[in-house]
């Protein structure tokens, strides 16, 4: 049976001294926190700075505390009320979105490392229209999953994973753009390869969006969706059989 | 309090009705599936046989469907058994590595794409040693997590997250060589980009049977050794503070 948002807070404000209320409010700091990082990873690169880029690699480390952190909550959380049904669903969703939030800084770190060596090697603009576009576009993809998640609003995360095969789209033309740049100057392979790398980060950081809805859906509407086709989740979403 | 492999098959046939048992085979078929699926993705490469490249790709699904299925069996198992203390912790760590097994058969199945790519394009026979190497390297490091999960083996858990740091040497300088190659001759291009995606999915292999381990010393241990140093792992499988 899918549950409403307003169902949840009653629940979590009677009986479980608002536990259930602090592990949502601690994964949303780590979700502000992964945002950021994303952001000023893309920052650095966009405007080689290299000072930027090295305060991302280094607040990485308060990323990984906090899933640490919100990981042993959960636990505990299931030791010691042994929450049941929709209660549960929230709970072990929390542990999966925060695997996946970890991934996403773990993604900003690798861009931010990408900006570290292109502003020791001079950077190459090539690419960087794309690395825009589509940083803006998983930065949205991010920001909505977030935003689904606070308000249980499983048509928003519908339409975050729908995004991810136009992210998907974008990636695979400005790869293949970068291709064919290198073959025609062969001097811009290292720092167009910098470029692939931060793509691949940036189409990560969809997929793990993408997840992120996924796991939402699974909490409202108690049915697994991952590896599901976009039909099939639409179906799920709409309560149909 | 750490756990013994005996104290858990006592528990496990006294009070669960082998379900916990149940879950660990069930992880460890999976396990199984997804070496397979490494070990034929490498043969597909390194043979340039599209059809078995075919048989992995389609293959990748039935990885998903058990990662679903034992997902539930085990949320399914906390809902209705209320496992605690070690037998909670047994249930978390498989949820875990079941995640990290169906990335690794994602990755496989990246390298299985690969191989179609190559042999549209007429395979470079650049590179091929060094995949040959780590692909070796990361069979054993995920073979190994899984025997260290089934005898309850810290130290060869540990052994496995050491020999991470051994297969980042061993990439980094690959993806080095490989880069000269590209410079050296740009027709080469295209097959060597192709043989760079398939090293960083070895490297994420290595990366994902790392983390396996980790969730085995938490499962053993009671402590989340993820995002801790090799000396601090090592001081917690000894039992120092």
């Amino acid at each position: 049976m899918p549950i409403g948002h307003e169902a949840h807070l009653q629940h979590i404000s009677k009986r479980f001294n608002n536990e259930l209320k602090n592990l949502r409010d601690h994964m949303l700091v780590m979700g502000g926190m992964v945002e950021k990082q994303v952001q000023q990873a893309l920052t650095s690169l966009l405007t080689v700075d290299s000072e930027l880029a090295s305060d991302v690699k280094s607040n990485d480390k308060e990323v990984n505390k906090l899933e640490l952190i919100i990981d042993e909550e959960c636990t505990n959380v299931i030791a010691l009320q042994q929450p049941a049904a929709s209660d549960l669903r929230l709970v072990i969703t929390i542990t999966k979105m925060v695997n996946d939030l970890e991934r996403i800084g773990d993604e900003a770190k690798k861009i931010a490392k990408s900006t570290l060596q292109l502003s020791d090697h001079g950077l190459a603009p090539l690419g960087l229209a794309e690395v825009r576009v589509i940083g803006n576009h998983v930065r949205k993809m991010l920001n909505d999953s977030l935003d689904a998640f606070t308000r249980f609003d499983t048509a928003l995360a519908y339409e975050v994973i729908k995004e991810d095969e136009d992210v998907d789209a974008e990636y695979r033309s400005a790869m293949r753009a970068l291709v064919t740049n290198m073959m025609e100057d062969a001097r811009n392979i290292s720092s167009i390869l910098q470029i692939m790398w931060v793509l691949r980060s940036l189409e990560r950081v969809g997929d793990h969006s993408r997840n992120l809805c996924q796991h939402i859906i699974y909490m409202v509407e108690g049915r697994d969706v991952r590896h599901s086709s976009l039909k099939e989740t639409e179906e799920v979403i709409h309560h149909n059989p």
